[in-house]
């Protein structure tokens, strides 16, 4: 077994939980996940610190300029899959070793993260700690939603996340990931080089119809707010199957007082859409807004609209992507440019310094799950073309 | 205040809960309102009985042959309102304080009913008591659902539930009830006189789709089972405001896992499917199974459909709709002949004896509700109708 799949296998058992991994932030999980990495990070001589933010890093402190910073995350959704992030943490270390293996000595710092709290998966947070390293954070919130109760229960000071500012001495970031979708895998190429992380637009809609009886109310006196919900569902996909840069989907609903027979009086989804062009984007929140308001007013329904996230896409640097193509083609892998239909801390990095991202496919494509697989020749492959790039960024 | 009036008002006192009425089979509520009634029976002289199925009943033993059978049901939906089955049974007192006070001597005799259990609130039975009083018992059925244990601890015996029967002296059953819908309100007429109880289906439907990410799984690599769901919905709600025999509801939806960012790979949900003719039944019930399963086809779903129940439709007594609307023009009353969207004890009785219902307006059509109301007047009217066609049925 190589020295990626042996960590990958190491790094799973801690807070293996019946099949899959559960690794929250601040959790006594995490805590042990970040200890094993630290250890692994000393071994290979880095400066490994725990930040105030949760978020660890390993640094080669070594030569001039801004650093390379390379690395994903170790936290994991509930009985997540055991690539989910870990796969990129590992595959920085791996990196490092490649090089001190070869005798590289670089000419600017190399830095190994592993980012606090990036699915969110306690307190709803998400990419929390590559936030807070980048300076974007928003206390009221976080503390509102739970997180400096949970850090007091830690030991940790949740006013001290204002200090975990660091992006500043970073001049690149680079991310392998398991793509945690199907196209790779359909494709039948190796790796995926990210043009841009798409925008994430999430909506909750309250449909306000009557609640009459299903018997005795004529159909062509019902407000069937149910009805409304299913038109939206429906007009929601026809538009995102007609485009190429835009994805819908409603994955909670509610009905009241969800009686037999009863019309349902109350409706209540959620809308998650997303598109990877700034064009797109607009079009997509232009569109649903109008396609709410107009069913809901075509239906005779009251409707109560409110955004949950608005994260603009992020175009990911042209630069990093050439290193990447670079770096696939020298090692013999084939490649394909595409957007990254889920988020990450890359997107949260792109805001502030040139960053990248690496996919391998996902067997089904499925992730957040314990069937999450990707191959190790496939995973070694992403982690020696991670390397090739790096190299070149340092040499 | 009118006598019938007072006793709505004492009704709703009974079992008074928030605004509303609940009184439910074998509860401490439904049996101090049976007592009451005894003794408003009791005060018309009439023999009293409470049947091993919790029925009520007031004789009037006189005259010769089958008894003409008046009433309703005592029991509520939770939280219902104080119109639905109460006007019934108080209307049938009503006309037995009519007949004595004119000094008719009924040719016949003449019996007040409160048919117990109608709605099934507690065990989702349903007309329990005017099944047992025709002697449609199903003891298998009713002991699973835990109505034999409520019948012990009312200190009742479930097994004597078969010695309920006794449809067989009767002749003739009128019922006057609330619309518990719109028509009558909106037609601005006085009466219903109902010439069917409508047939009713349901179903429980699941879907299975596959839940993935909903931003990396392209839309036309989808399995939606909410898309699907949604699809059903509109497509029987189309057909149903494409005919005049139909109605069809969707109350109680549910989707699994459930996530924002995730595409629903569960969806289940019921259908109920109502039509007041025989041809019109039959036609809804194979509409509803050969648009579910084509749907799940076409969407790429797995299907399981079970259904819930098949009451088919009942014809009312042609020869009792005759007295009623004689009575009403008699009364000066306007009318429609029209269905019941809503099943009651005469959908039992009708395929026993010659049944009959009479509908009052319900203000806003709301029934199942604390805001249930039909003006005083117009109850006063129906049971003046009601009390004039009995009068010609035992004279």
């Amino acid at each position: 077994m190589s020295s990626l799949a042996a960590e990958l296998e190491a790094a799973a058992q801690i807070g293996a939980d019946g099949g899959g991994v559960s690794r929250f932030a601040w959790s006594p999980e995490l805590a042990q996940a970040n200890e094993w990495l630290i250890r692994r990070l000393e071994e290979l001589s880095l400066e490994a610190e725990l930040d105030p933010a949760g978020n660890v890093f390993g640094r080669w402190a070594v030569g001039e300029g801004s650093a390379v910073l390379v690395g994903s995350h170790l936290d994991t959704v509930p009985r997540g899959g055991r690539y989910d992030g870990a796969l990129g943490v590992l595959a920085a270390l791996a990196t490092v070793r490649v090089l001190r293996a070869e005798g590289v000595e670089p000419k600017r710092p190399l830095w190994v993260v592993s980012f606090n709290d990036e699915e969110g998966s306690r307190f709803q947070t998400g990419m929390l700690g590559s936030r807070a390293f980048c300076g974007e954070v928003d206390l009221e919130d976080w503390r509102r939603r739970g997180v400096a109760d949970a850090m007091a229960r830690a030991g940790v000071d949740f006013d001290q996340l204002t200090s975990a500012r660091a992006v500043d001495g970073v001049g690149a970031y680079l991310e392998l990931h398991i793509e945690q979708g199907p196209v790779l895998e359909q494709s039948g190429e190796d790796l995926g080089i990210v043009t841009a992380i798409t925008g994430l637009l999430g909506f909750r809609v309250k449909l306000l119809g009557a609640a009459n009886h299903a018997g005795t109310t004529p159909m062509d006196g019902r407000r069937d707010a149910l009805a409304g919900a299913s038109r939206i569902v429906l007009e929601l996909r026809e538009e995102a199957r007609a485009r190429e840069d835009m994805t819908a989907n409603v994955g909670i609903v509610s009905v009241e007082p969800g009686g037999f027979n009863v019309i349902p009086g109350l409706a209540e989804f959620t809308i998650d859409v997303r598109s990877p062009t700034a064009e797109g984007f607009e079009r997509a929140e232009a569109f649903v807004r109008e396609t709410v308001k107009r069913v809901a007013a075509e239906e005779g329904l009251g409707m109560e609209m409110s955004a949950t996230h608005r994260k603009p896409p992020v175009a990911l640097d042209q630069g990093l992507q050439d290193a990447l193509v670079g770096a696939a083609e020298a090692e013999g892998a084939s490649y394909r440019l595409m957007p990254s239909g889920a988020g990450h801390d890359a997107m949260v990095l792109a805001h502030h310094v040139p960053a990248a991202m690496l996919f391998v496919p996902s067997r089904g494509g499925i992730s957040h799950s314990p069937d999450e697989y990707t191959p190790p020749e496939q995973c070694e492959l992403g982690a020696r073309v991670l390397a090739r790039a790096v190299r070149g960024l340092v040499g």
